[in-house]
């Protein structure tokens, strides 16, 4: 999964199923090509009688451009009712429609852009606002990658078609990733990410299909808990997930919980939202409309609470709470995400990956918040994942 | 490597020559048993014809103490002439020094103690001191570990032996680690870490011998440099290398710059020092003379660095920047340290394995020093490993 270097933030977090076969790589050369690529020596090590992976992977240097491009997309994909050239649509105008509400609380900040191509086709765009009135680091990437997807990839996503052994496939992934993390300790952290893989059909094995399949979720990380704000923000979920299956919100609330897990610590990262990722068993208009939905809702459930929450008066107690909490985002996000800790290993544009670390965290030795406190309260609650409606 | 959970900070950074079958491991689970245990799946995960090992991790959950106790060791091993005692007490005494050295220079801070022994034997001794007047963190901690050894590890340690095939084998190991985290950006981060490893002779192999080994290293971060500091610092190293074998301090000082790589910045973490691993071809005499030697240099190779740089005078600008290497340090902990990697997947000591972790650090986005100033030069050596002697 070189091409997920390309992506921003925790923008493609691989998911066991589809990707399972890369996790194991041990190491990757980076190299200039003209194109990803994967090789897979023909030697694997052997080890007890057993086989290890070891791919090389190499991605394209990213060239950064002086203004953004209209479209990331090769010329060969301009065709504007493809899902790819719409899916690319919506995420750039999520991109701007976040970036502008952003903006117009923080009063101050304003974003910073970067946009860059690769050789190969495929770039991002980078929209940054540090140091803010109310924002301390605000990033909102979009990107878009081309590559090679390795075989057994392509296997792993239609689990039915086992017997087939196709050489590489081309694919094509575009996504919005954005972190939010505000200054005023009583106001929470806004993570999301929507995501659309396509592959080519195999060449080389006549009849098989083309893949796709969407991913994404927005979740919710505050340092305390202001019941009201968590139920706000789960219900929008909710709703954006209730207009297109009544399984979505449960499910995906579920899944959410389940991934952003820090495992060393028995926690959740903060109080979650929806999950989703390989999704492709509705009919693909359909999840076009539940992203889109999806990435519209991000407004409605974030900046209410941004405004209530945003000039709260705050203690040294409190801002040393949330700084510890930063911690735990900086442990999750380097430990276990799968999109960050790809990303590093495969040389992809590490400040857009990294803009996910909040600007200051902290670290105490044992720290044990005092058992019935606000700060034990918002702890359990993420080792204890609730019912929020 | 479940073992080396019970490390604490990054006490035993498995050299991928001992130890690389355990890193493909994708799954643990953590269970209460009577001692650490390794079990590989008779079956393992076929994917498009090659096998993925998924190892069970089990360990002992630590059992806290109400005061230090003499010894960590099992009373079988209570022969003080054995290495395994020797080491110990080697390691005990060393943390004394330093923990005295520190609190000496501190003024103010003054070290908390934690104890822990396992049901199987083994445990250890964490000392922290926060918050100090000089240090914000600094631990020092020493651990045992009883465990049992994979049998592929066992081979690995001895290449020649790789038509053996022995069942699992008892190991035993002991270190010191400690990373001390200066409040004033003009003085240097310090982490040390010596252990020793020693297996059974499997049973099942008649013939088949007993294994040891030593590995550790020191190593220096600061934010700015201070040339007569650096070069202070790794003639204390070589000094002490030197007395055993000329060639260990060059050896050793190429590893520690290899090992402290920051792949996706393409920066080492810090200014170097000494590093080895897997060190068993010479006397086992001369090397615990060797290990003694590092861990009393520790003082001499830091606390006049410290003398000087703790009182200096600073700017904002000037904690900023050392709170952007503090980011790096955890970066580099958290992404590639094998010790820290390894014990947060299995089950040791959280507190312990991550009091290596700053009291705060910082990421500012595509942050880049001006050129030619005091950061650029620091970070000019973190890219490009010098020789300071």
């Amino acid at each position: 999964m070189a091409s997920l270097s390309a992506s921003s933030l925790s923008l493609f977090p691989l998911s066991s199923s589809s990707w399972s076969l890369t996790k194991p790589q041990l190491n990757f050369s980076i190299a200039t090509t003209n194109r990803i690529k994967f090789t897979i020596p023909t030697k694997p090590r052997n080890h007890v009688g057993t086989h290890v992976i070891r791919s090389a992977v190499s991605i394209d240097k990213e060239i950064l451009l002086s203004e953004s491009p209209h479209t990331l997309l090769r010329e060969s994909d301009g065709d504007g009712n493809a899902i790819r050239a719409r899916f690319q649509q919506m995420i750039m105008k999520a991109q701007a429609i976040v970036c502008e509400a952003i903006e117009e609380v923080d009063g101050v900040g304003k974003f910073k852009e970067d946009a860059w191509t690769r050789p190969g086709g495929g770039g991002g765009i980078s929209r940054v606002l540090q140091d803010g009135a109310v924002w301390e680091k605000a990033g909102v990437n979009i990107s878009v990658v081309y590559g090679m997807m390795p075989p057994e990839a392509y296997r792993a996503a239609k689990p039915a078609a086992t017997d087939l052994n196709p050489g590489p496939v081309p694919f094509f992934a575009a996504g919005i990733s954005s972190v939010l993390h505000p200054r005023n300790p009583f106001a929470p952290t806004l993570h999301f990410n929507y995501r659309y893989f396509e592959t080519d059909a195999p060449k080389d094995i006549p009849g098989a299909p083309r893949q796709w399949w969407f991913g994404g979720g927005t979740d919710l990380t505050p340092a305390y808990i202001f019941e009201e704000d968590v139920r706000h923000f789960h219900s929008i979920q909710k709703r954006a997930c209730d207009k297109f299956d009544p399984t979505f919100y449960p499910r995906f609330k579920k899944w959410c919980d389940d991934y952003f897990y820090i495992k060393h610590r028995g926690e959740r990262r903060g109080l979650g939202g929806i999950f989703f990722d390989d999704l492709n068993d509705y009919d693909q208009e359909m999840l076009l409309s539940f992203a889109t939905e999806c990435a519209n809702s991000v407004v409605p459930a974030y900046i209410p609470i941004m405004e209530k929450r945003k000039d709260m008066p705050y203690t040294e107690r409190h801002k040393a709470w949330q700084q510890l909490r930063r911690g735990r985002y900086v442990e999750f996000n380097l430990v276990y995400d799968r999109g960050t800790t790809f990303g590093l290993k495969t040389g992809g544009r590490i400040e857009s990956i990294l803009v996910s670390l909040p600007l200051t965290a902290r670290w105490e030795y044992d720290h044990k918040p005092e058992e019935g406190s606000e700060e034990w309260k918002l702890l359990d609650a993420c080792i204890n994942p609730k019912e929020w409606i």
